[in-house]
């Protein structure tokens, strides 16, 4: 199913805005899951069969799993299978950050898609929308543009000003005018910016869906991202959180303990929706 | 070795400023390739053997890799332990183009520097310095950072001005300024901008080393982009070549058919330097 389809009925299924990420770390995870053959697809199992009901979106960032190489790589395979088996109404982003040559990108373009069968990619923008375009040609698939990004020195670059409006909102611009053809567009906004999270929805409203990422471990305030990414539907986000719910407990209860952090997290957003 | 006396010595030893990308590819090596088990590595071996004494580095492109899933990792790990096992001299470039917030990079580093042991990484500067810190920690590793890509399309972003001077050159300037303070910063340029080149290597003269893609199927000239980016001490390139060598040839003459272009382009780099 189209990811923008996918992604508006787990919306409504689940009255949720947040999506987990998926992002095992052997050192942060218990230790009787550290320990079992395949660490990262137990750890992932237990995770998504404890939230499946609570959340739009799965986002798997490709980082955690290749840091073990090879092996690594079929864990995420086999947690996507596992996805796909049992949970196929919840969309996944794969969270890569991504940009090459567009010869090059097809190779990702296979990985992402065929290899895992992900519905929706991260991607980077500072190569421009031609080197992209074997992202933007998938119609069905989501294509999250990094835009402001949601850690201390996003910055750097993203701040400074061209002809008096900063390159972030200079990204904005190019992607809702050229770069969404194929209404597959979505923007990553970090929760820890609310300001510009605001000034972005101006720009783009009410089509174009922001990802937050930044809640929880990175500090970001829940109230003030949302009430400033929302669209003028009351609806338009992914609020993404990791650390503060996959590692919410490191004792036998980590599913759970994820559970009652993602239920705490739906609930709390939706009371600022309106 | 440091990535940068590991570099000078391949440098001067082989007379050669041309890195080979090995991106391999099943729809474009020959049959006889293509047909065995693991025929990346197979492929990659037979293109090794035939050039390790006309190179400064191999690049090797992880996206190649990835679009075969686990399978593809482990054979870009099979590669790296032929190179490492038989041509410990040459440096090897693993260009993952990656950038992520600090914590996420960390498994980026797992995979590139401990999993596949490589000498160093081309990484995006668009999320900032801070976020690269994991990277750029390493001392002893390269730290190639994009900065006008080789791309048609490279322009969208990078040439925007910012205070009368385009963003590649800002990039250019952090860089120098604030994230070389290991002296492991490398510029990514690509050979299809000489005028780009020139402005750069006046800026970071004669340290940085530039990175140059292009030269070839992207059909840059050779001799303008060389002349453009050697330092003031005729050197501090690497001419990076992929499709022109490793597919010269899709017959079973295809090693000593890369290993003719790779001694062509080296020569010609070579006269150029003056």
């Amino acid at each position: 199913m189209e990811f923008r389809k996918k992604l508006e009925a787990a919306w409504r299924k689940n009255s949720s805005f947040v999506s987990i990420g998926l992002d095992p770390d052997l050192s942060l995870m218990p230790s009787s899951m550290s320990a079992l053959h395949q660490p990262f697809l137990e750890f992932n199992k237990r995770l998504i069969d404890a939230t499946h009901d609570l959340v739009c979106a799965y986002k798997i960032n490709t980082a955690f799993y290749e840091a073990t190489g090879s092996d690594g790589i079929a864990q995420l395979k086999h947690t996507m299978e596992y996805l796909q088996a049992n949970y196929p109404d919840i969309p996944t982003i794969i969270d890569a950050k991504r940009a090459d040559i567009g010869n090059t990108n097809r190779g990702t373009v296979s990985f992402v898609f065929e290899y895992l069968g992900g519905d929706s990619i991260t991607v980077n923008p500072y190569m421009g929308k031609e080197s992209l375009e074997p992202f933007l040609a998938q119609k069905d698939k989501g294509i999250f543009v990094l835009c402001r990004t949601s850690n201390p020195g996003a910055g750097e670059f993203q701040d400074l000003l061209i002809d008096g409006v900063p390159l972030y909102q200079r990204v904005t611009k190019q992607v809702v005018s050229s770069w969404n053809t194929n209404q597959n567009c979505c923007l990553v906004i970090g929760a820890t910016y609310p300001q510009e999270l605001s000034a972005v929805r101006q720009q783009i409203d009410p089509d174009i869906t922001i990802l937050m990422p930044g809640i929880g471990a990175q500090g970001g305030d829940a109230k003030l991202a949302v009430q400033a990414a929302l669209n003028s539907h009351n609806s338009g986000i992914i609020v993404s959180a990791s650390r503060a719910v996959i590692y919410a407990s490191n004792g036998d209860n980590f599913a759970s303990a994820a559970r009652e952090q993602a239920l705490l997290l739906r609930n709390k957003i939706n009371t600022y929706r309106s």
